[in-house]
């Protein structure tokens, strides 16, 4: 073991990407904590597959309760717990996640209407949300010329509006399709948005893998507002919740619907909860796989160890220093804030004054992003929004402190003030050489 | 952290089913070792997530190099290997396979026929095969009409034969209808059976999730024949192969046929390996989920600290052991051997003698199975095999050693004599009360 670990010394640390790092703001956060890792030890020291109750009744049973306390923490409603006729499931990502209800909603409409049904289901999803759910609904044999990418607009806050919706729904039905699905991202979509959806028994799948966290604060809970009306809602503990990788929780209106589409025997009714009800189920009929990992501990020795006052102080921290970072930005008049900020993610770029073209603003700030990221002091990554080069810093790390997010800024200006530097000078150099010319030309 | 760790103590671990425990021989085999869990330990505590090369360069490649050693361990054929123009992933589960790689055969038959096809497509494997494999092609949106069971026998070793898969195929091509895919669940498809596949260019894949492990042993390596007419190949280290849950091997001949399926954007064919050559690939687009854990190094610290030889050594423990049961199942006449050894797997049943009905014998195991499981001593299941209830030994638990083979050895004849003790006790007692009934009768 010396030699493997020395090995992993010199051959692999050097190779990492140090997503632990305080200063990664690239991506999306991938928590890992104290008591995560203690987790995932017990988890994999113990090596049990709890794929049936029966094959370790301790580790289903303790995922149940907890993603019924997450539920609670979340503000869902008790529709979404075991206790309320729901209940949820531990998944490794949200793609799982959204696999498993397209193929519940795929199934349900299917029994209606036959499997040929599947070349008219059409499903929808606003053009904030992650490609992921483009490629589970390919997955689960949906056609791509059926995936509807709903406009989004600054106006409206990038969420979808009723209208956008029900346009769309509508167009579909008329033209003999069978609208299946809407994937909303939370914070994206208003309660209006959801009528038509209701309306026409689609399923509506609340995705709130990196703002679920959020909702745990009283403040920032009315983003899940609407949820009452959803089947289900998926959020990732993996990603802003101190719970080291692989974790990500589900939440479902109607269990059945899942266990239909995933069962592989005929007895699983058996093991269906019913209301009111703590019912042995056998997870293996929630998931893609027949086999899984003692996830519950893991989440639940999280809860234990940090508490639910504990974890909104640790979302709040990440808040007031995305806010502090929003500011800076706002008061700086070289750059600008293009997305408002949306919880502990800033979208920004350097705009430097009006009159500069868009391409050299884009071209201005892939060259500050790779000079950021070529210091290696911090890491950060873009996303193009409208045709604009934006740049994210995910606040979210576990280790990540206030003064990791000033000193970014300050990297941030200082390669700023490089390139701008190198940019008046290129400008101020073109000026001149157009003023010789000028007089040279006058002169001959 | 204490007060948590007492109550995983008082809470947590009685109500588990030790699945590492010598003595459990159920289910299948989920191997834990100390390699594995310090390969754990190393992943979860870096806490990367390499869903890109960009995102952690030393994990996508390190699990580049183990899949390849991984394939030579096995003896597969160079085509399956990055260097041979093919190349390999860790994924969770073989669910997770079959799903991707379905889908990688559904979308490469529908961009010749057009997605309407999907209601043609027919998926066949033998009734040897798990039911993971329905359920995948049900995810993939497979109508279940089109699955097809082929028939196997006890003569030919329950291995597919090449006429069953002909006729099977043929018949559903004079039905307009087209084969896609055939699941051979290795040990049981013998080369003459891989024809048909070859010529329709259905995709044909080679689940060896439990004897792949087997198969680093050059004298059962001859189970993976006709792998290099394959396009795709799992096995699960995560069950015999001391690697800690989860982790399942994956290789591919052709990996643009899955990252075409898999891909969520155009770019991705600048990041596909071409042969010979270890370019960067971006393992997102081989699998179902966009993050990822960083497993490779978990596979690659059992592989560095037990080797190729001690990784021999142990299956062929495991082997001998089973070889020992059987021998002494084979010698006991109140016993059968219902099933030939499939490795480490042993079949069998309380037979009595002759002449006992089939119901029976079947209640007598059935009895027998509780009893054993209720002593808390072992824990196996059963399975139906050609409508008999049939009591599965798994050796293969890393901490399992001869004295606990012999030792189920005699739990199983303790509660078979206890149990042919209470049948023979009833059968007299009926023998004696008919005796004396007819004997009433008369004298009345």
């Amino acid at each position: 073991m010396d030699r493997i670990l020395d090995d992993v010394q010199r051959d692999v640390l050097p190779g990492l990407t140090h997503w632990q790092s305080p200063s990664f703001f690239a991506y999306f956060q991938a928590n890992a904590s104290g008591a995560g890792f203690a987790g995932e030890m017990l988890s994999t020291g113990l090596n049990v597959v709890p794929f049936m109750w029966k094959a370790s009744p301790v580790a289903t049973e303790l995922e149940q309760v907890v993603v019924d306390w997450m539920a609670g923490l979340l503000g869902l409603p008790e529709l979404f717990c075991f206790a309320g006729g729901g209940g949820g499931v531990l998944h490794g990502s949200t793609c799982e996640a959204v696999v498993c209800t397209l193929a519940a909603a795929r199934d349900r409409a299917i029994s209606r209407l036959g499997h040929a049904a599947i070349l008219r289901m059409v499903v929808y999803s606003s053009d904030q949300t992650h490609a992921t759910f483009q490629k589970g609904a390919r997955i689960v044999g949906i056609p791509p010329a059926n995936f509807r990418v709903l406009h989004t607009t600054a106006e409206s806050g990038y969420g979808l509006s009723a209208d956008t919706v029900r346009a769309a729904v509508e167009e579909d039905v008329a033209r003999g399709l069978v609208p299946l699905y809407l994937c909303a991202t939370v914070g994206t979509t208003g309660l209006g948005a959801i009528d038509p959806v209701r309306e026409l028994g689609m399923w509506l799948h609340i995705d709130a893998a990196y703002a679920g966290s959020a909702a745990i604060c009283p403040e920032f809970r009315c983003h899940l507002d609407g949820a009452e009306l959803a089947d289900s809602v998926s959020m990732n503990p993996h990603k802003w919740f101190l719970t080291n990788m692989d974790c990500c929780c589900l939440w479902v209106a109607d269990p059945t619907a899942l266990t239909s589409a995933l069962s592989t025997d005929p007895e699983y009714l058996k093991n269906v909860g019913s209301g009111g009800d703590v019912s042995p189920i056998d997870y293996k009929d929630w998931q893609i796989a027949l086999s899984r990992r003692f996830r519950g501990i893991k989440l639940w020795v999280v809860l234990r160890r940090y508490g639910a006052a504990g974890m909104r102080n640790y979302i709040r921290r990440h808040v007031r220093m995305a806010e502090w970072f929003e500011l800076a930005v706002v008061a700086d008049e070289r750059f600008e804030v293009v997305v408002p900020r949306n919880f502990s993610l800033v979208c920004f770029r350097l705009r430097l004054r009006l009159g500069i073209d868009d391409d050299a603003v884009d071209g201005l700030n892939r060259q500050l992003l790779a000079a950021v990221n070529a210091s290696g002091r911090a890491f950060m990554t873009h996303f193009v929004m409208d045709g604009k080069f934006v740049i994210r810093l995910a606040v979210g790390g576990a280790m990540t402190e206030m003064r990791h997010v000033r000193d970014v800024w300050e990297l941030l200006k200082e390669k700023a003030n490089e390139l701008v530097g190198a940019h008046e000078g290129y400008c101020m150099h073109v000026e001149h050489a157009t003023h010789y010319f000028r007089h040279f030309w006058l002169f001959i």
